[in-house]
């Protein structure tokens, strides 16, 4: 159905419909001029994120459900690495004409799956038309106890850098569907064969999840990490955010970096070096944190984190431990928001 | 200077620097993974809007500084149309390879500046290349004790409905500046000479303000109104969502409709219904809201607000009277954001 024959109120109703708050920190949802919060006695953590087709998304290959998952996670991720809980989002759209009502639906189930298995209300948002492509942009709202609230400063001389999960794969797996995307406008067939045994590298780039389930470990466990951020653009590059941010060194060692079986073999298919990606690739949103060195024996039982370097004095600088013990400065080298040629 | 020689992380550090949060409660700003806020024994509110370049502004008449300041007030009138105040925005910014640094500077002068005069703190954002065009995806906080909020659903039967200011002028101003950008093209002197005596509606249209003071004098005048909304997509469309979430309906005298001097000569000269203008222009950014007949004496000296009609009984329908005493059912023509052609 074509967009404009419900108009912007009828599409936002049918994009909206049935949806009911279950925060009972939101007071009122859509429907307002604004909607109304009650965070008590916490503190309010808000976030936005944009994305934007061709720049962060390929529809060719990039499912419009997976697409409104990612938006929303991204955005719950970045309140996660501030040791807090998401909320509420709002989310703005600018929506070419060439997508359909039944189109925009897909996105929004996937916003609202999100929503649903985060536990986010969707409290407003914007929805106009685009002259070209779609635009996303979420704005999340959280929560923490000041106390509890964990910023990208905090970190001290011989704090134990973490790293969740495993780094590089979102990365492969977006090399490895631009390659297929031109496979697939000849033979779809091959393009599908040449996924096989790469499912984990397309859902890491097509269906990332927060680490919802660290925060709330890490809390079990009773660790407060003394600074935190999740990987987006790159390890080297968040890394390189808290040294400078909590005004220290670090020195992470390239063997502890933490790599998923399938993104060394696809890594190597492409002639990629594993380790490189894993520093560089970004859109893992996995969580970097720091914690204290007292705090070694209780990180030990957490699930799916690993210990991948410490803090170290700042004239010491930010270095890369090799295997063999040679030392290589760290360079951000992650996502590019403003490539040559855009 | 090209925006990549800066890179995302330079860029965002340039349009940022020397910003100082003013509200107590913005604990931590821009410089992490989500802004740190504490509304205390307050409600949050939360609204935002996206502007789209050729959709909602077109660049060869809208100074960037202008388009800044609006983007930013557009929201704070959503925040005061509950009630409220707005305490603090998050700015996403899509930029296309033809902008400058010094353009960017230029549009977040106008944030700045519009957040200076209303008292609003910056505090995060996301900046990113865009293939195309200008995308200001803007998210707006603000505070209200829970029962000084107003929503759009409270006003009954025999209320009065007001609204501010004047009515079309923004609407008028756009047409002018459309008229004119074809004139500009051969000629800008002449373009520049059919802006004289005109000056109120460019500024209506250029750079709307958000009606603060009223929301003010209303308090200090001790009347909370029973519905409330802010006018952005035209008089009609905003009082059929009165009536529609209040179950009511309306009667609006046309001759009480108030409009400015600049926009009746200007509808004259466009040959423009200038009633047509205030019901359905849109982007005035006034106040319309309801209060209970008993706040009538209370409401005579507030200045700058208009009663133009009352609320009735639902079946006796939302419409417009004439000054001949004609009723004419009212219909929302207000802005589409999703037009023929798009």
């Amino acid at each position: 159905m074509d967009i404009k024959e419900l108009g912007e109120f009828g599409l936002i109703s049918r994009l909206t419909k049935d949806i009911k708050p279950q925060h009972s920190s939101t007071l009122k949802g859509i429907g307002d001029d604004a909607a109304v919060l009650d965070f008590g006695q916490e503190q309010t953590l808000v976030t936005t994120d944009i994305l934007l087709e061709g720049v962060h998304f390929n529809l060719e290959y990039v499912p419009l459900k997976h697409l409104g998952y990612k938006a929303a996670v991204v955005n719950f991720s970045d309140i996660y690495a501030m040791n807090g809980r998401p909320t509420q989002i709002v989310v703005a759209l600018g929506i070419s004409k060439r997508f359909t009502v039944e189109q925009m639906e897909e996105l929004f189930s996937g916003i609202r799956l999100a929503c649903e298995v985060y536990g986010v209300d969707l409290v407003g948002g914007d929805t106009t038309a685009s002259y070209t492509g779609l635009t996303i942009s979420i704005t999340c709202l959280g929560v923490a106890k000041k106390e509890d609230i964990v910023y990208r400063n905090g970190a001290k001389v011989n704090d134990l850098i973490c790293c969740t999960g495993n780094l590089g794969a979102a990365y492969l797996g977006l090399q490895l569907l631009e390659r297929e995307r031109l496979v697939a406008e000849v033979s779809p067939e091959e393009a599908q064969k040449a996924f096989e045994g790469k499912e984990y590298l397309l859902e890491r780039q097509l269906k990332p999840e927060a680490r919802k389930d660290v925060i709330e470990a890490l809390r079990k466990a009773g660790i407060k990490p003394t600074s935190m951020m999740d990987i987006s653009d790159g390890l080297s590059s968040e890394l390189l955010h808290i040294c400078k941010e909590s005004k220290v060194g670090c020195c992470v060692y390239s063997g502890k970096i933490p790599v998923d079986y399938e993104a060394v073999a696809m890594a190597e298919e492409l002639n990629f070096d594993i380790v490189t990606c894993a520093l560089n690739g970004g859109e893992d949103y996995e969580l970097l944190f720091t914690i204290d060195q007292k705090d070694y024996e209780k990180i030990i039982p957490v699930e799916d984190v690993n210990i991948i370097g410490y803090i170290q004095k700042p004239e010491l600088g930010s270095v890369l431990m090799g295997r063999n013990g040679e030392e290589i400065a760290l360079k951000a080298q992650g996502f590019d928001a403003f490539p040559e040629g855009k």
